[in-house]
């Protein structure tokens, strides 16, 4: 019974975090295409549903979610899987999906967007946005020296929200290589039960027509 | 007795948002101050009390807590004061607060620090900034036609953390005259008591020698 129901298109980091924890938490659900290249993000009536224009959102039990963290909370509380065990680790959690949106994702996809799927080329942006990802990844990857996930001694929902554009392979001109802790630790994520990779769990968005 | 210890320095409206937050709830604390325009949340200390290296960061009770959205949620659970009360509003907040690290403080805050105080001028990269934060202020001055606040009929801290940076005047070259919602809602907020601008509440930190 698939009655998850998520908008997303397979280019997108974010909709793969989601994507991910359904498959690692082995639940159902139904992609509603996103025709995000076309602009259907921005249409009056994706705009409806999500009023900040952006993929993922869920649909389930009545309600419509969106942001991926929202999303990733929800499906812990809903499946009892990767989330806090304590209020100490709720708030680590929290903090390190803010640091996510604020300047790990959020540097490393634009740039990535910029140079590896608009292939519109080197520019004082995309040396801007690879300096402040370069700053986020050092501090993830220093903090992952010696540990195995973000926040606890398992797989948390942190983890899935900072993972999901490492497991993309479009140029972005940032070596993952100087980021051992980092490659490390996407390996072992990659090795949970139900992990798949990001564009066999949700296919490419149509191409932008001509 | 002020066991609210709070790294924070004026020009930061992260550490405004908590400061605000501190001052709506009569909340006594005391600052620790953040040499930041000479380096110091790049330093070794610094990074031993927040490996983010950023600020404010919250000492209460043994804890150490950073991440403005992060206090922000511990202070209305201690406090009681401008929290969720049911599950749909926490989800509703923590909404609102992925898009602003996300998008909204983000990319504004970032435009500010280079346009305002940095004063390095006009480049691509100011120009790209202040395109992504009127995309941002554009899609939170929608929502807030016909609202009086973000998320409930009260303040919320999805509220104090969005509204952080636009209480501050320097120079970003994105002018709020054209978001008339977020103006009245900017008042609103204003007219709450206890309310202080930014620079009463945190002093300026030193500027950087030459």
């Amino acid at each position: 019974m698939a009655d998850y129901k998520l908008y997303a298109f397979g280019e997108s980091g974010n909709c793969y975090k989601v994507a991910l924890m359904l498959a690692l938490t082995g639940t159902p659900w139904q992609r509603l295409p996103v025709d995000f290249f076309n602009g259907e993000t921005r249409t009056d009536d994706f705009r409806a549903v999500n009023e900040m224009g952006e993929a993922p959102v869920l649909l389930h039990d009545g309600k419509v979610l969106s942001q991926s963290g929202v999303i990733l909370d929800y499906l812990a509380e809903q499946t009892g899987r990767f989330g806090a065990d304590n209020a100490d680790e709720r708030r680590e959690i929290l903090r390190w999906m803010l640091f996510d949106n604020h300047k790990f994702t959020s540097y490393y996809a634009t740039l990535r967007f910029i140079v590896g799927l608009q292939k519109s080329g080197e520019s004082p942006v995309t040396e801007f946005l690879r300096g402040r990802a370069k700053s986020a990844f050092a501090i993830v990857d220093k903090h992952l020296a010696g540990r195995d996930f973000l926040v606890a001694d398992r797989l948390t929902i942190a983890d899935l929200s900072l993972a999901g554009y490492v497991f993309f392979e479009e140029e972005t001109g940032l070596a993952l290589s100087a980021y051992p802790n980092i490659l490390a630790w996407r390996a072992r994520i990659a090795a949970m039960p139900g992990w798949k990779p990001p564009y066999e769990m949700v296919p490419h968005a149509p191409p932008a027509r001509v």
